[in-house]
């Protein structure tokens, strides 16, 4: 093993912890706090309770609730504008892995210059960012303690993966209730991110002993706790599950980085602004099957970490139930099998196979992968040949 | 669950990863480095390749090599005069869990006012630390990522834990080749320790699914390389692992914190001056066994990570496995079955035991212990009846 690099932010994880966020941004020297955020999380008042944690505190804010799923470079540029123009010192971002994306290259352009463009790929941060606490509301992204966030560029139509230790918030506050008020579909399609994360990073090439506990650990919380947790809203032991599944598995990927399905489904966000958990789980079952000659012991414990038997199966076999495991819960969540509903034509795939190659995510995936191999994988996804 | 919270240090890992010392110390801001060690590690020539490093970075440096086994308040004392009177602005140990744990109380008197007693238990530290990057060079203690740092009283003869979030050092270089020049007995003791701290954290009432997953695998590779490690000072593989475990069970324990073996073994240390691995060893299965009603699932997960076959057994056998296989390790790395020849006597108990319940680590131990039940314990350790 060569020299190998872990960090994470510091971590408050439990039910009613989003209390702690006035505290936590005081600790970190924050006068007036730039609240990012959705309109969706607004208007399920975990902002207004949030603020009212940074006012208990005596702490000015600043909320700007303008994000949008797949954040957008020039929805960062206003965001910046507003963070400059409001004398804020500190960022808080409270939503999905959008708003939190958002949150932290708003906060990347709150000290460094020039747009958001110039900071894509891995470490071209120079200055530091103001203090970030992020506060996710979804089990799935994992931003809230990752080294990533994600972008779209507008005019490319490509999503800009960008990567910095300096993008790992000083504080992540992970409170399960916040998962309370999603729906199941919402629900189904993070958690197939999550999922996604977790398997990705354990096969990753950049994958750690530090990063590959979490990374099995999420696979069995999300095999026992996803399915119930779509099934209901108020079930609050799968939450709390499905919380630390997505935590772990954010804690994984941000360290090992992630593989070709996040490479190619990044395109399909840039491009048609497709949902990307959803995007993701459809995806899976096809680059798994791609993946596995690279590390079929890993798909082993893959499997057995679904709870799948592979006792007494040849190695090939035992590694085939970790994409019959991915491919029976995404059916069980009424995953699409096929992105041909999706808008997805034919003759898109050229470009899209092109970009997911230069992709930063692509450099860690176990299997290599040309353009040529790219537009073979979707194409198959486009009819459904699995 | 609470809530519950989780800290690491940034992480460097890997063979040659103290060349990464100079860079690391330059990210901090660093000018010129306090470097704490002792001189065993002088001598194995680790310091003077740290030095080396620095330098390479044009970083100004002050060595201070003079700490001892189980470090003692007044040498932190001459540490801090030392380090105030050299203009250093930051701080490296480079050592086992006493370099590291003395480099850590001087960072904390290098900022904060008084003596080093005023800090004793939990949150006392005001002011931020000096930047510190820690090297632990031996596979056991864990305090190149905790929040811990114990020291000696030498009037009241206890050492003292200090626990601070300010304690942890921004950054832990971990290269396993540090470890090839230990003797056996050394590696045995520190393995020991390493195994302590994965099992009290993982039996902890603080543990949690963050904590868990790492203590476990800690105990898998310590069952497994510990014994190889001890075998030869040039088995890289069992070096590597052993770091690794060493650091997860460092993780662990800093935030799951220990039990009533680290509360007991504390006493001997400040008391007699015992190496705190070796007393640890001897201790662990007398207190497991007491323990064992608390959480015997748990004890069945340990028994099963040492390798133990569990099926088919009845919960209690399962668990009684893992105290067996405790015993069976150190039996086999030739640790001493009693602490009676080491100089402790039957008339020390009484104070001894007074101690170990005040200790900040019996706080998580998951049974309850009177200073009657420690003495009891004290008593069978000192005649070896278990």
């Amino acid at each position: 093993m060569g020299i190998t690099k872990f960090m994470t932010p510091e971590i408050i994880f439990g039910t009613h912890s989003l209390s702690q966020v006035g505290e936590s941004m005081l600790r970190l020297g924050a006068k007036k706090v730039f609240v990012v955020s959705d309109p969706g999380v607004v208007n399920a008042s975990w902002v207004e309770k949030a603020i009212h944690y940074l006012k208990e505190c005596k702490l000015d804010y600043y909320l700007w609730s303008d994000t949008t799923p797949n954040p957008k470079d020039y929805e960062v540029e206003v965001g910046v504008k507003a963070y400059r123009e409001s004398g804020c010192n500190a960022v808080v971002g409270i939503g999905g892995g959008s708003a939190i994306d958002a949150a932290k290259s708003i906060a990347l352009l709150g000290t460094n210059e020039g747009t958001i463009h110039q900071y894509e790929g891995v470490d071209h941060v120079a200055r530091p960012l103001p203090p970030m606490v992020m506060v996710p509301t979804t089990a799935g992204a994992g931003s809230e303690v990752s080294q990533f966030s994600i972008i779209v560029d507008s005019k490319r139509k490509v999503k800009m993966t960008i990567i910095s230790k300096s993008l790992i918030p000083d504080i992540a506050i992970i409170d399960p209730q916040t998962l309370m008020t999603k729906d199941a579909r919402l629900t189904a399609n993070t958690g197939m991110d999550a999922l996604t994360h977790a398997i990705e990073s354990y096969i990753s090439l950049a994958a750690t002993p530090l990063t590959e506990v979490y990374s099995l650990q999420a696979i069995r919380l999300i095999a026992k706790y996803l399915r119930p947790s779509v099934a209901s809203q108020h079930n609050r032991e799968a939450k709390e599950a499905m919380a630390m599944a997505s935590l772990q598995a954010g804690i994984a990927f941000s360290n090992a980085i992630l593989g070709a399905v996040h490479a190619m489904s990044h395109q399909l966000g840039g491009f048609l602004d497709l949902p990307h958990g959803e995007v993701n789980a459809i995806l899976l079952p096809y680059v798994l099957e791609f993946n596995m000659i690279s590390s079929p012991e890993k798909y082993k414990n893959i499997a057995a970490a679904f709870g799948e038997n592979v006792n007494g199966l040849s190695l090939t076999d035992a590694a085939q139930l970790a994409i019959k495991a991915v491919k029976d819960l995404a059916s069980d969540l009424d995953i699409p099998d096929s992105l041909s509903n999706l808008g997805l034509q034919e003759e898109q795939l050229d470009f899209l196979s092109h970009n997911a190659v230069q992709d930063a995510c692509m450099v860690t995936n176990p299997r290599d992968m040309s353009a040529t191999d790219v537009k073979m994988l979707f194409h198959k996804v486009l009819r459904c040949e699995f």
